[in-house]
């Protein structure tokens, strides 16, 4: 299994934000909803084996965590606005109010009103990786095929103190894809093309 | 000279699209600006050393091609409809309609009522690449690195013949990103992250 968690600082965990103006008016939700374009689908294809976590720190009902699983996900689509009609509708539910943890509201597509916390609750089987710029060379970690793994990157203005510690303390390890600092969803596609890889050549 | 050429078999050359329906109504240009934005940004950059050119093949005015050049492009954004709103404008010009070639009509931002012939005129220095599935390995292509080179992709729907024999007619060589059929987008990330790393290592 791969999971990816996209920490967003100031991403709205509302859905009172404009889709004809989703950078200036959602705390970029939009770098985050091109992270799951990028970790969950191919040409055509939907990647089963694929969670992704949107960790929503912006906004008045922040945090919450928006949590989409490759096996059961439908109507995934590629361009952003459709990702953002998606993400509003489930951002507009009540369902994790009442309740602690995830709480399916589309087919696949859950939501907590828990912050990173309940991500790492549902994570806690995964080795866990920090996707970064200074981190050891994708390439030559070696546990990836077939593996149950967890990589964790900041959006466009990175990671806080009290995230780092918090990942710090599960043992995440730094990994890099190379020497230029890249936007989220690139780095994403060149891990998954990594693990791609190695699990067909066995 | 990275150069990038995707060619969009029904992506519209006018500007008579809905910025709310891209994918519905552009003849699938989403897929073209995602490209632009793999292929050109990085995180808080921009790539000087790019060409992109979108080939549209779709709609009244086709075939146009935009060309976006890293050297000189401004306001380059890496959202979706803040692509498509650039687009829009340019493709409204008539600039293009009493000359032949490429006519500036935004800072770096370039329009030909040419097809794909404009644009084998203006990479005919650079050593050409078909990017697909089958090709050979990209982590095996030896001289890329600092090199001038160009990448034609299709876009969801593949190359027609003709698109093909001009291809094969230039001596363009096939090659491929790995064993997962990709979305143009991350597979221009990943051809760009394997020549990063080579030109980082001399």
């Amino acid at each position: 299994m791969r999971r990816f968690v996209i920490i967003g600082k100031n991403a709205t965990a509302s859905d009172d934000f404009r889709l004809d103006d989703l950078p200036g008016t959602s705390g970029r939700l939009d770098v985050l909803l091109r992270c799951v374009r990028a970790a969950m689908l191919f040409s055509h294809g939907l990647r089963r084996d694929v969670f992704v976590y949107l960790v929503l720190c912006g906004g008045e009902r922040a945090p919450r965590v928006l949590r989409f699983s490759g096996a059961s996900a439908k109507f995934i689509r590629p361009d952003e606005r459709s990702l953002a009609v998606l993400a509003k509708k489930v951002l507009a539910s009540q369902a994790d109010e009442a309740t602690t943890g995830f709480v399916e509201v589309k087919p696949g597509i859950a939501v907590s009103r828990g912050g990173l916390a309940d991500v790492l609750g549902d994570v806690a089987t995964a080795t866990p990786y920090i996707l970064e710029e200074e981190g050891r060379d994708v390439r030559e970690v070696e546990a990836l095929a077939g593996c149950d793994v967890s990589f964790f990157l900041g959006d466009h203005a990175g990671f806080d103190a009290s995230t780092r510690a918090k990942l710090a303390a599960i043992g995440a390890r730094s990994v890099g894809v190379g020497p230029v600092s890249l936007h989220a969803e690139d780095a994403i596609a060149i891990v998954s093309n990594e693990i791609d890889r190695r699990e067909a050549t066995g």
